[in-house]
């Protein structure tokens, strides 16, 4: 099999390189030239592809960013483990506030909104949380705790008011803010 | 005094009227060119107005499409009063999801927050909403309803939830949703 079919018969491995090649050369430029300077051609040059690549695969500059902002707000670890899950979730609203409430994750917030025509990119952002937020629940129900709350619950009662008040209403965000959410949540009302 | 001296005596008379005459040529361009046609020049020039007055005022297009999108999402009247506070708050809320998951709330909702580097625009449309609340709470009040929640309760209890599943998770959201975070949140715990 020659070299190109081999490549082309694995377009998930091409695919990854580029998505990374690209990126990085987003992160890159960001740092040298600033935001307001990238291209798509400048990106594309720095990554070693064609800036056609770039618009087949993103469409075009603020699709491009909003998908690096998404990569960016991609949690790295599970959340950590305090052994209840009171603790767990107020650990982890505090720490996803502090998140998205810096300047880099209302940037990327925005940046994950504005280029996002069809919802895709934001929902990927609310998927991370809803992730986060089972591994929280199955760690507590594997505790034998009982009464939770199921996910979509601890995204409406917890990450919801932190959301809305980052982006419409900010001031009031403390780490005291977080934690009292979290505790109404575990504490709530449930048959 | 000298007309002009009139004129220049009372700017926010003009001012005014310089910002109706260009939020008027928004929606008349935005009907007969679309949205991706508009130009600051083309929206002046409709609006009889300098391209330097649009800019010195709004900055740039998307500052200025965020100042228009946030007018439409200005309540034009007080919340209905059906006769105690559940309902009033049900009926509210099922409303405001209704407005802002339609195809142009979603726009405006975008529209305000991408124009708005400084997030006032957002907070605008953040105090709509919460003097509505407050209409909704204070005649509650006024009936003598005991246990009643704070505005920003139903901001984070009912609003929150709503704009988070606009904005971040689509699917869902239906006028039984509305009504069950409003229920939640007249029933909830309070000392």
């Amino acid at each position: 099999m020659a070299p190109m079919a081999r490549a082309m018969a694995r377009p998930g491995g091409r695919s990854a390189r580029v998505q990374q090649a690209v990126h990085d050369a987003v992160h890159a430029l960001e740092a040298e030239v600033g935001r307001g300077a990238l291209t798509v051609p400048l990106i594309a040059a720095r990554a070693g592809v064609t800036p056609s690549t770039v618009y087949r695969r993103w469409g075009d500059l603020r699709e491009l960013l909003s998908d690096v902002a998404v990569e960016h707000l991609r949690p790295e670890t599970d959340p950590a483990d305090h052994g209840e899950l009171a603790a767990d979730l107020a650990a982890w609203a505090e720490q996803f506030l502090d998140e998205m409430d810096s300047p880099p994750g209302r940037s990327y917030l925005r940046d994950a909104l504005l280029g996002d025509p069809d919802g895709d990119n934001a929902g990927r952002c609310s998927a991370y949380a809803a992730e986060q937020i089972d591994v929280v629940l199955r760690r507590a129900d594997a505790r034998g705790e009982r009464r939770l709350p199921d996910v979509e619950t601890v995204l409406d009662q917890v990450v919801a008011p932190m959301m809305y008040r980052i982006l419409f209403r900010p001031g009031g965000l403390d780490p005291a803010y977080a934690r009292r959410l979290a505790a109404a949540c575990v504490a709530g009302d449930r048959q």
